[in-house]
């Protein structure tokens, strides 16, 4: 390696590959990114949540369509308290790796492109898991009253083993 | 270009520029399924869309929940007839490019993220762009009624000059 001709060749050799490593890197960590099709939207500051999460309206609910749609962000170990709606709701997965738990029935993981109908009145409670961020757009209709929220979902509920 | 040890030098160069080429370029063709987040379903064969489109019906309305949702995706030059829904309709622009209008309103184009919240019966229709896909996710209540197809989008119509 001490011919100059063949030390320029080598390290445009390296050069190539460190780009294009790089340039695949910024395609990996962009791919989480365009999963997220709606904005973050801001940080939920009531205490109906535990952990961060943030809310991004998409409709607001009037008297024509009673039919609210937000995109909510779950921070890892996220999750909302235990709580109903009137007239149910609709979950939509669209990134990462979540929890949803019916009441009475095991908590189950919820993984992009699942969806989920809470039936109205059933107490229920979602959130991210331990390790993971969860993305979900929830598809909320308030024209039999708005949500009740009950007591926070415990360490243990939030770890109990999940839906087999 | 004659020693022996530079010629390996560089053609391994020039391979390790055409594998990290062939893997963005891979990184690239992969992001447009990454947005479609839900199955593209099932053609859809009705009259009811001009051109080629696809349905996933993602959750079912029922007596409780009158709410349907489903993935719809577009072809590029396939819409709907004009239509119009009792209980008003949302679409959630997941993917590509479309348009939506509204009777009487100039038509717009819907980008990846933008969101339409359509009146109880206004007649409107919505599709794919020319030249590129459209995927959405469509809200829909049943509670009042079913769904009132009307004629179809003229040509003049669907190529007309967009909304400022």
């Amino acid at each position: 390696m001490k011919h100059p001709a063949k030390k320029i060749t080598f390290f445009f050799a390296v050069f190539v590959f460190l780009s294009f490593h790089a340039q695949a890197q910024k395609n990996k960590n962009t791919s989480v990114n365009q999963a997220s099709i709606f904005a973050k939207g801001e940080k939920i500051t009531n205490s109906n949540f535990v952990g961060n999460a943030w809310l991004q309206p998409l409709v607001v609910s009037d008297s024509l369509n009673p039919t609210a749609v937000g995109n909510v962000t779950f921070e890892p170990g996220a999750r909302t308290k235990w709580h109903l709606h009137p007239a149910g709701q609709i979950l939509l997965a669209t990134g990462g790796i979540g929890y949803y738990q019916e009441k009475g029935s095991p908590k189950r993981i919820l993984r992009k492109g699942e969806v989920v109908k809470c039936p109205p009145n059933v107490a229920h409670w979602h959130g991210a898991s331990p390790d993971q961020e969860f993305i979900q757009i929830a598809i909320t209709s308030s024209h039999k009253g708005a949500t009740v929220w009950l007591e926070p979902v415990t360490d243990e509920e939030y770890h109990a083993k999940v839906k087999p």
